[in-house]
């Protein structure tokens, strides 16, 4: 595409927190031009008077969501809508040629029997399952190229994934014993006006939830089982933790081979060095720790990157991978762009850095 | 003892976050008189000038530490200082007919060459191993009874054995493989002026850190061997996480028998909450929660209980086991006091609900 | 009254924080037995589903409210309900003959039409506001010791109150431009599900809000009022600040004399030190901080203290005191259990220390 | 200066968080070439080693400040050092034709017995005073345009002077009875290891400090003096409280004409409006906000804006101005940039926004 002409991208939803970074990062790139934001509850308030921080940047103002204006006002229409509720704008947006970037869970998943395993509803739009890409450049770089429906995975997902699934490639780990327990901040439950969510509940609070069957694990698992060419069953607890932003994963791998002196862990550690380089040396994104390092989210709050370090332990036998992204950023609207990028040819980076 | 008589006890090293909280349950504590505090750094000072929150409530000054002013000034004597110091005050004190109870690492291992290779020092006093008892009410019920030197537990190891132990002697899960991923509060790093713990640098930040050998891999792995009869090697990852106070510990452990069908399932549950009732239905500081309930650390801050819960997952085979406490209370002081009340023969909950 | 009988206390609306913080003081009261808490929405459950913190420490399930069975239940009702709401249950109380202690502004002003005008409906039970107490004991200690109807004041309104009242009553300061700067933790909002107090919402959050008229502004002028022998108008901003527990005032008040030199301004200081002294030196929840210190809301939170410090300011000609407190206890809870240890007349600190 | 040329630019002093917080916004700045960036605690380390949210951004080394070096190095030089340490680089960099940006406050003051006064020591480099200009764009742009050496301002003044000099100005408030009070988030403290920025210290804590006799007072008074061509004296109470980032002042001033009846408020409102809209309307940093909004510092974080409301209170005569801004981007290193942009000729946003 030529990089003169601007492009023409709304976002249906935008009054979600996810939403509100989409608005972020596409009022800040270069080539696209934000044309349209919907909300039910805030049409016909502007941007800046729902969001201040959007003030002297934006004149937009929110409309009711419809596909049929979507279409008109926008290329490019991102939904950051809850599952369920996105399919039905997808569906239409998608026949009339647009190209549907949809951060529900919606068209994350290719089998709509485990859809409605997780999520307890038959899928809205099974015919679109098989056009759907799941929308992780680092992992479907060539699939996302071309695709017209985009589903951008969930957060946990990203942050667990991307550690992993070199690691399954290559054979160096186990398909089988993988724990992933994780820690996320309380904007990944949304702009919720649930108790558990409010201020005096979350702060001086660390808490289990979800266990031991989060939705998020049919992604994940699907995901690992296409790495490992074989069914995948993980175990997968998220935590919530008081910070606005960010995930810290931390995972807990058996490498295929065992390492009980010090040097068959010197050539295992060996092979997992080359893996990763191999696999992300090169990636924008993602950023390899130096050997004293470890992730913290501070580091990664506000922007596209995901941190990895990772440790083997000769007394367990086991790998322990850690990582941290922003869960609103890589784990959602930022990875969204990056998949924008990608699908418009564009440098990858572009908007994000 | 009589209750009416009131005994003498001190803190040294009682400018520190675990000090100071002693000193908090031992001034509400109606059998106990606090008539010393140390702290190298404020002798000299009031204890309101420098815990504000103590004024109207003490008159007591900060002296400099030195143990026949202190064998002088209390029955009992709480030691909140660092690993290596605190033997220096144990041994004096211990000789002169003093009970001691240690908040440091020095007297929880039994094996002073464990303590070299964790803590990389010669142990300073190996010849007080042998009395010392391991501080845990719980687990060591009797021998805290007649003792005269207790080592009051790691905040870590509160969270973690008291769960896993119940289901090792009980033979229900097996002793390999057991992980456990903590996330703890910044008052567990004590008050050290380092970058790291700066409000700036904590704050909306989710990291770990020691991996994988923490110190407290140590007394962890010696008590669940104990319990096990065999020697167990765990998994253990801690995480930095902004809250003040509070350790959510999240274990991971594969129940000795199998329970791949729903009756299988049910039948192992029913064990397991058997193991627990039996092993902490009458104790007073663990809650085993509801089956619908999850622990939080905000609902045992600034208490002396433990929380748990557990899941069994069916796809993965695997027992969840997940505890609540706050560092600074179960974890360290509140503990202490707990077993200066068995140590006394007063009722175990004095002081501390 | 006799220590040894217990009294029968309930609390209607429970399930807020004020509400709950009362339960927390009440089951720790050595002369209260709590009898009922009702709450519309969690009736039929126990407290301690609803509230972990307190398993263990009681069996008493939640109730649909209803005035007859409250005055079967109790001799004392604690009222933690909305404005208007509150009177519905203080008026056949009252008329049962039970003593009703009310966290809600329903009964603070003397003036029905002050009411009106700052809480825009007209006063629910205009003929009990002859008979009710404003409880704060260290201003209407008389007055209270009789009282069958107390209204607890409001948080902001005791943080400010109790350090101008005495300046005002000796004369000390003008009853003119005075201004109180406060900022408040999130329970003050209570346990309200409003996006604004959602945990992303306030977490990194510095905001005003409530200018310039906010309620609490006619308790406290009707108290500065009273104290200042004339008609006061003040200055008042509230500010939500990420905290959960906590108010601090900061007071800028103009002293009736002036202080241009160095012996004037010593003059003036010995009067107001004197004029604290004498108003507070013996209260027991009224710390007067040492000179070189200045308050801190960490240290005052979960007790029922008000801590105070002052400085004045020759440049300006200014006098400035600063106040901190608990919210939930003495600018709530604390307050009420104080008012009912001396309505009782027991020690007034009974269960808050 | 033509956009095509790339600036070199240094950074001394780039550990602490005005440093990074500057390096930050170099690095991105499309017309400036980060060159060096000086820290005595981290020469010989990468950026990314000691700041890890800047790895895949920029390989440079920390260095060992020396002025000759920076001199080569770059021709502008920002100066994020304490003061009285700044103008040790300052006199050198300056004297080599170097443009230097101060952020400390050693040339902030046009009067080096002011700066005696408030900062305790002589003034380091008086002969400078004379060139230096203060950098606040929006009240000093002509001079800084031709600027040397800009001392940029500090956090409070930012959010405190760019208020209150229009009213002044224009004649619609009294210079004198002038209240600010403040709350800053803990970064304001720098990244300094003292007990009372850890985080379990400043977590749940409202405190004020520096009580009455702050040093910003200094460079406050002397700029709202120059405003209202009188000498001023000013009240300011600054609080620290438990966010990272961000400035809140509530600003109490007395307008020039009283507003008894509600004509007289409307016609007055009205002359406030024009008189921000005249100094602001066309700042690209500064938002004043609309009717019915209030200020959050969570709108400004990350940013370089200002955001400004106010409200009259016809109950007692004042006038209360709020403003919000990011304490280490308009209130420091964005600020300084913006600076940077007007003495080049750019952009006065380039690389904000």
């Amino acid at each position: 595409m030529n990089e003169a002409t601007t492009l023409k991208a709304a976002v249906v939803g935008a009054s979600g927190y996810s939403g509100e970074e989409l608005v972020r990062l596409l009022l800040g790139h270069p080539h696209v031009e934000l044309t349209a934001v919907t909300s039910r509850q805030y049409a016909g308030q502007t941007l800046a008077e729902v969001f201040p921080r959007f003030g002297n940047r934006s004149s937009l103002k929110f409309t009711e969501p419809n596909p049929s204006t979507l279409a008109e006002a926008a290329e490019v229409i991102f939904l950051a809508l809850p599952h369920g509720v996105a399919a039905e704008f997808a569906k239409p947006l998608v026949e009339a040629g647009r190209t549907v970037i949809d951060l529900s869970a919606d068209f994350r998943l290719n089998d709509a029997a485990v859809y409605e395993e997780f999520y307890g509803n038959p899928h809205p739009a099974p015919g679109l399952l098989e056009q759907s890409v799941y929308g992780m450049p680092e992992l479907h770089r060539a699939a996302i190229t071309d695709a017209k429906l985009i589903a951008a995975p969930g957060c946990y997902p990203t942050s667990i994934l991307l550690p992993i699934v070199p690691l399954l490639r290559g054979g160096l780990i186990k398909p089988t014993g993988i724990i992933a327990d994780s820690q996320s901040g309380v904007s990944g439950a949304g702009r919720k006006t649930d108790i558990p969510f409010l201020y005096a509940e979350c702060n001086e609070s660390l808490r289990p939830y979800g266990v031991p069957k989060h939705r998020h694990l049919s992604e994940m698992e699907q995901e690992l089982s296409v790495a490992a060419n074989t069914q995948v069953r993980m175990q997968f607890t998220p935590h919530l933790v008081p910070v606005t932003r960010g995930i810290l994963s931390t995972l807990y791998l058996a490498p295929s081979e065992s390492f009980m002196t010090e040097p068959e862990e010197a050539a295992l550690a060996e092979k997992i060095t080359s893996c990763y380089a191999a696999a992300y040396g090169d990636e924008p994104f993602i950023r390899l720790l130096p050997a004293s390092a470890l992730p913290d989210t501070k580091h990664v709050t506000g922007s596209n990157y995901l941190d990895l370090a990772w440790r083997l332990d000769r007394r367990t036998g086991r790998l322990i991978v850690m990582s941290a992204i922003d869960n609103l950023v890589k784990g959602a609207s930022g990875q969204a762009v990056q998949c924008l990028n990608l699908a418009q040819g564009w440098d990858e980076t572009t908007g994000l850095i």
